[in-house]
């Protein structure tokens, strides 16, 4: 089984670094797999508008990871950026970590909170996961107010700020907690250990949901994820980049 | 007052002409309107696929339209692509037509029922109105089967078909029938007659609702769009047009 | 356009003119109104009762305006009082603003707040906010502790308490703020600055929204609002008891 | 134990003689009742229009039976109209044969439909029961195509429509069946024997259900119904209008 | 008419007594009654564990009291266990007291709480709620911390301890205390006085609820509850296993 | 890894045979496992009662399980008999078929349906699916008339039957089929070529679910499924009658 990671921003050599270690200490035995990432869109996720920025890159590279012949697809940010246009465009399962998470943590508890890294990136998660049909059992969505790319640096700050964040997610109702971004690596057993709940580290559970889906012969439906018709989009492949800043 | 117009697909000059033309007849008195396409993304809007591959060219259209003082964006199509996005990146009203024209139809009557253009836009039409929280007042999704492109050609297909699959619709307990495409002009006043139910035209619509929360001082809510924050985002600006065809 | 502007209470003279200017002031060029109030019933509305009690006549005002060639009715009373009996009486439009606020506050953020007067109009509150399908969206009721008709006269202390009340409002989750009662006039703009949040004046936004409803051509739907049969419905009228056929 | 029954429309002899003799063979040993009538209001109940026209004098006619000392007050038709009004002005039971019957349906299967009088009743009951929070509940609303007036003179008539309609409703998924009329009097026995489903009588139990109430000393929340202040609400009494104050 | 009521727990003298007097004071004149309990299964039930462990039990019970002739079952236990096998296998009247007093609490206000004994028993009671699909009316769920078997040796603290508890459920939204356990005897109506909201005694509740049923001739629908068909179910009865038919 | 697999059933030897097949087949090398079966309870599963009746033995064993060190309890059949008590009990994964392909379903399209075995199990499903908390995702339950028992030697007519049910299924809206019983073994992969949308088998779903758990060190919170306190619970076990405590 070969699996294809995108982690759907400009390149950062620190975080596939780690990325790839969690991923092969994650895998099955005779599970490939490859860590992708951008070279256009923006250098991190954390609101709708990274996505939407990232979104047409994603999908490009979705199907030449699906012609390369990969057997899933997953991408690797816990916002799912860009799910429903790759599930449209390939027909070979593809996980987002959002999606997969919360329906773990359904088999596991009646409500789950996420942490996620930053304030702005709240309403993303509140309204996605009432797209996905789960308001119902979200307790509540905290974050430890550190960007995405400075988690690494920062890793004690953000270990403490998890726990402490996981405890009042606790109190507001919260029966297991979902990491918020799969750059918190390696975080959750610790977690785990001191909280006495579940704790889902979505950077693993995504590949073994991966595995799941290819072991299950399972892809997603048509019916809900149509192929679209062939038309002219224009896209820009393999130029100048020119570098944006929106404040 | 000033409305920026955005058709969020590659430039066609018909399209551009009658949609200059409604806008121009629903028009209050002293406002003025301009109607912009775009150069880079998809030939039309049909299923997400084509919404994300728009994505990143909607955002800077409108960070640019915001600069240049216009008082109001509309994203001129039903799917309301990237509209999360922009209205993170602009703090002026920011209307989508799927938005204002649902919320519309709540006014009027219980259940609605929204009429689009292929088989394969049902889905996203339905996970749209699932996450804009009003699943519950969804009679049904339904399709004439012509695509965007052919709807100025086709009319009197187009009229004919609107009729059939809205007495459909209305036997499925919508009390209220939405044109399911911006595309779909001056189309909906006759069947409002023969079908003896409101018929919400979204293209005249999303203009009316921008005039009014721009009359009234309203623009949405930073604690759901906040503003991203600074970082390095690459898009190509201004290169030169790769044509991808995904089928 | 000709707006008639229901205050469904008796006739309060202060009430009266500062309504008359501030409709003055959001109407659009060419529209012209009339504020009209009731001979029979309660001083003013501030829960089910008063509500029920004005019933009646609302709707025999409604028809009168009606026939006398009104383009559009508003009920001024953010409970919306008889606005389904009005709505079955009379194929114009008709807007509630309580109805309208919340559909215009669900375009502006993800969950909204009322901050009404007293704490016994909160229960109608919750309640017709769930028989509108918008429960899901409420952040919380909240109240000044100040009565209707006391609104005028103290002015300064509402002003402050609304302040206070939508600050609690924003940490109970409400990411946009609706002025609970008509008569708290010319205080949103000002709450605005101050919260950083949309807030929404319903007297100024009724009219906006009754202008649309009849530049778009749309009126409720008869399926949801169907005509009432021609029977015997003894009220009376102008003090004197007449038998009225309503068809 | 008094139990005051009001038959919430204009005096009909022939319909309060049958509802006295069915609320007769409903009540338990000991129980007494009055059947009383409107003297101003419609002549019967089939749209809001009817409701809210009735209104001010259920609400003047409850007042009364509570100074007079019922026990229990009966608002004899399945709109429920004024509940929320009376609950508020009297600290008494109030039942509503609507709010009662869905409750007890509820306890007998998972989905229930109401067959009512006429197709403009419809909208009624679907709003209704969204208000109750029972909407998921609820498998259709499916009517017998009579008036309430002459649910007597068509009686075997309606006896076959309601059986053809209530298989209808099976159909679409009803475990049980509520009579949608207080006027459908003897007439649920015989079709629960024909359909193998429960069938509820809206005018026997609205009866057993107030007297359920009443045994145990159970009166609805003031937190959901509290009392109305005291103010200036004119509603004209017995032909001659005069000033009442509630308190 | 005659009850069935079963303690489905070890027989437990005082608990048997002090319910026998409580229903003893409940029914209606002419209602005969018999308090049962297990012979099998747990000394108490607190959680899903007990539940299924007392349930093949209290389906043997109601078997043999529906073969007796009692004309309603009552499962005296707050969980409602067993409560659909037994609607399966007995066509009379099964009352559960969950199912019976959130269904009056909704007929009293907006909002309930429960107040039951003990900490591990707050998911079974959240989870059965949603399963009735009441989740939206559930205030929230407390507990006394008091077993259910030393409820009666620790009356004081439990009173004290139930008011305690009920005041933090009313400040957290509910309008309605249901007592949430059986064996809190007594105390529902001194609660009542000092909360001013109402409050609802399970143990008498549940017998009025059975009375209204029988009296009403209403019986759960056989499309929700479907009879099991025959086949071969091993139970040991009477600790001699043999082997039971049900059909 | 060891998984305990329990078909909570009578011993049927032709049953274990093809559930040992099947689950061989699916398990990733290095997973060991045992299928077990009852020596009490139903000699099949198709309603609440027989889920009832096999409960106490289904916890009985899996407490065994539990201490014979296997790493996961796998309850193998499509209503999740017993999963609440089990987990209660028990502080390994335990994996339900209903609740493990009912959320996979919910990673692979909008709506699934459910394809049965009778009639009366419909009910069961439905409402299983309500305390899931995903009744807005079940497009319907439908079943091929076959019990459980029969399903081996009417193999041909059940695969034709489940063909026929789907596609009915996907023209109420199903984008998903889930085989609705863990004897429907080997038919999933013709059905989903056939179908063109994805079919769950849930006997091997539930195989790789608990194998993933596993992996991820996840375990069912303790918030949601408290551990019973320690009590008197009488079961008898191996046909003698013994008292057990479980702690």
């Amino acid at each position: 089984m070969k699996l294809y990671v995108l982690l759907p921003i400009l390149h950062d050599e620190a975080l596939v670094n780690v990325t790839r270690q969690e991923i092969a200490s994650a895998v099955s035995p005779g599970t490939e797999f490859i860590v992708d990432s951008l070279e256009m869109g923006p250098a991190s996720i954390e609101t709708y508008l990274d996505e939407e920025v990232a979104a047409p890159w994603i999908v490009e590279k979705a199907i030449k990871a699906d012609k390369d012949g990969y057997d899933a697809i997953i991408i690797d940010c816990m916002g799912d950026p860009a799910i429903h246009s790759v599930r449209e465009a390939v027909r070979k399962p593809v996980v987002g970590p959002l999606m997969a998470t919360t329906s773990i943590a359904c088999n596991l508890g009646d409500k789950f909170s996420i942490v996620t890294v930053l304030k702005e990136s709240v309403p993303l998660f509140k309204r996605k996961i009432r797209e996905y049909g789960l308001e119902h059992r979200l307790a509540s969505v905290r974050y430890v107010n550190v960007p995405v790319l400075e988690l690494e640096s920062r890793k004690e700050e953000v270990k403490n700020q998890l726990v402490e964040e996981s405890i009042q997610a606790v109190k507001e109702g919260a029966d297991t907690i979902i990491l918020g971004c799969t750059g918190m690596i390696g975080m959750a057993k610790n977690m785990q250990r001191q909280l006495h709940v579940p704790v889902i580290d979505p950077g693993v559970a995504q590949v073994k949901y991966a595995e799941m889906l290819v072991s299950l012969g399972l892809v997603h439906s048509p019916n809900t994820y149509p192929n679209p018709r062939a038309k002219t989009r224009l896209i820009p492949s393999q130029m100048r980049p020119v570098q944006t800043r929106i404040e």
